[in-house]
């Protein structure tokens, strides 16, 4: 039997190809498109690996410009934009059938002291008081699709098959990938870009009271990371959407340590169409 | 006399070189550095130039990569990496002695119907009650170093001449470029492009009571828009700071009108490095 995240960290390992260029395969199971935080995760990867280790990423901004290929795999080209003293930037491009499929930079930082402050983390529920991912089918009388997923995910809102009617713009999980993983922080980094393209988008359409009948797609992705955590240890994402307008849905979110540190900061615009009008 | 607004309007407008090449010049004043907010506007015309004006701009993301050298003018080169139905997605880099100091990538988009949505504004005094530049300066015991400037700013939370010692993570400014201003959208987008870059990094310093004796540099700038609105009418700029550490910090701003509907959200990384340990 195969373990999920063996196969997800074996999925953000990429094959090198040529100086920049890196090739990436994906998950032998049937989707209509390529999961965005794939992408996210092996474009990082392309990235990093053409980036000394003296330098960590602390930011990254993509945007998704064409649905994925789930069936083949995807190139990606490094464009080394800048090598600076302390900063070292890189813009990728995803590529599949020749054409442009997602674009991001990434800019790493060596280490330096400085001033330190960060939003405290809310107070909620811990992960261990929520309801399983079965648990949550049963509640809804939904047969669970069964296999298991790379991330444990607990809603402390009201989950997507269990909530009904306009809700708070508001929305948080537990995850945590149920390692354990090596302890290498790129590693956890890319694991981290990968689970937060899960759920957010989500977000925007909780102030309107539906989601299923919605053409929904991400159109960028930025975060921010502000310090060390493992991907293998329970995260939480607190997640807000300040708006939506003209067919898209703005979305930020928040993610913090078990024991409260503000780790990484995330926000995603996304189309968010109702299907009845395509 | 020169009118501050027109030369900035003019200082926005962009000489074409070549398709998908454009020319910026700069302001004739004296400098150590490119102001990046004019830069990140210049890149935003030089994108929309390409771009059929069916569609208007809803996203952009940039990282400022080098100092911009004030004293010569800046190439701007345009890839456009998608054209598609619904979406048009530019790549933009600035390039001034064969280096690249900024790249920005934008998406414009169609008009489309959807849901509507917006965190309320919070309630602040007006702007008319709030004091002008020459007030702040007079208030601080310091020569207000004249001339007029392009955009009329009025500090809501304590401005930076008249603060002493730590404050809340929270920064609230108004401002307006004292138009009249052409009844077109994409000047007014680009002048709050512009505008965006002004007092926002200066909000991840306010917790720790010094803004003075710091190297501070804009590391990336992003920004979506949900409506239209005037550059020229005033603007409420609601300032957060989530996060500092490793030298950087991270500052969140919310652009309301002054009717209070939600126009723009933008968040910005910065370098704050003590002067002394450099």
């Amino acid at each position: 039997m195969s373990d999920p995240v063996a196969t997800l960290v074996g999925l953000l390992d990429l094959e090198p190809i040529e100086v920049n260029i890196f090739r990436g395969t994906q998950p032998e199971e049937e989707r209509q498109r390529t999961f965005g935080g794939l992408v996210a995760g092996q474009a990082l990867v392309a990235a990093a690996r053409t980036v000394d280790d003296d330098r960590a990423v602390h930011s990254l901004h993509a945007y998704f410009l064409r649905p994925g290929d789930p069936l083949v795999p995807i190139l990606y080209e490094v464009d080394r934009i800048r090598d600076g003293r302390s900063f070292t930037t890189r813009r990728v491009v995803a590529i599949q059938h020749g054409r442009a499929i997602f674009h991001m930079s990434a800019s790493f930082h060596t280490h330096e002291d400085g001033f330190e402050h960060a939003d405290p983390m809310p107070d909620v529920p811990g992960p261990e008081t929520l309801p399983t991912r079965a648990e949550r089918y049963a509640a809804a009388g939904l047969d669970d699709p069964g296999g298991m997923s790379a991330l444990d995910i607990r809603y402390i809102t009201a989950d997507p098959l269990n909530r009904k009617g306009p809700q708070p713009p508001n929305q948080q999980v537990w995850f945590h990938a149920p390692g354990p993983l090596a302890d290498d922080q790129v590693l956890h980094t890319v694991l981290l870009t990968y689970a937060s393209d899960m759920s957010l988008l989500d977000a925007t359409t909780l102030p309107h009271g539906r989601d299923g009948e919605l053409m929904m797609a991400s159109l960028d992705h930025a975060m921010w990371f502000h310090g060390n955590f493992r991907a293998d240890e329970w995260l939480l994402y607190d997640q807000h959407t300040p708006a939506a307008s003209g067919g898209r849905g703005l979305a930020t979110g928040r993610v913090f340590t078990h024991d409260g540190r503000l780790i990484a900061s995330v926000v995603q615009e996304g189309l968010i169409r109702p299907i009845n009008r395509e």
